[in-house]
């Protein structure tokens, strides 16, 4: 599992579409807070393995492309952990 | 813009994984309430299209495969009204 403390570290690039407490600002994003944890995980997986395209796929693929496993279930632990 | 209502109506099928209110019983699926429903509208539609695969990707695409753009707005803006 991640940890949700790191996550809030590793989070900083999230926050210009997905809003600074995972609320996104625009409307064609996602919330990230409250969602569940292995969820986000998988996703982010997704992006990284191809799975997802159109969109902003590409930018969210960019994004993971940096991104270690740990990385992900962190990030994951911590939006999964804020008050949706 | 869809139709709570009738979003509401159009629901039956995703409360199997997505929970009753949109808050999912299982950690792997992701919670639908309070989401963006352009988003969710987006979604619906990149699995329509083929754009995403893998994880439960099949699933979505054989239950879209049934909804109309009408009835994918629909269901977004219900889950997007439903309290996170």
């Amino acid at each position: 599992d991640g940890d949700i403390n790191a996550g809030a570290q590793k989070s900083a690039a999230c926050t210009a579409c997905h809003g600074a407490q995972g609320k996104s600002s625009v409307p064609l994003y996602p919330n990230l807070a409250g969602q569940n944890a292995a969820y986000l995980n998988h996703a982010l997986q997704a992006y990284k393995k191809g799975e997802r395209s159109g969109g902003q796929a590409e930018v969210m693929k960019a994004f993971v492309a940096g991104l270690s496993d740990e990385d992900m279930a962190d990030v994951s632990a911590y939006y999964g952990s804020l008050k949706p």
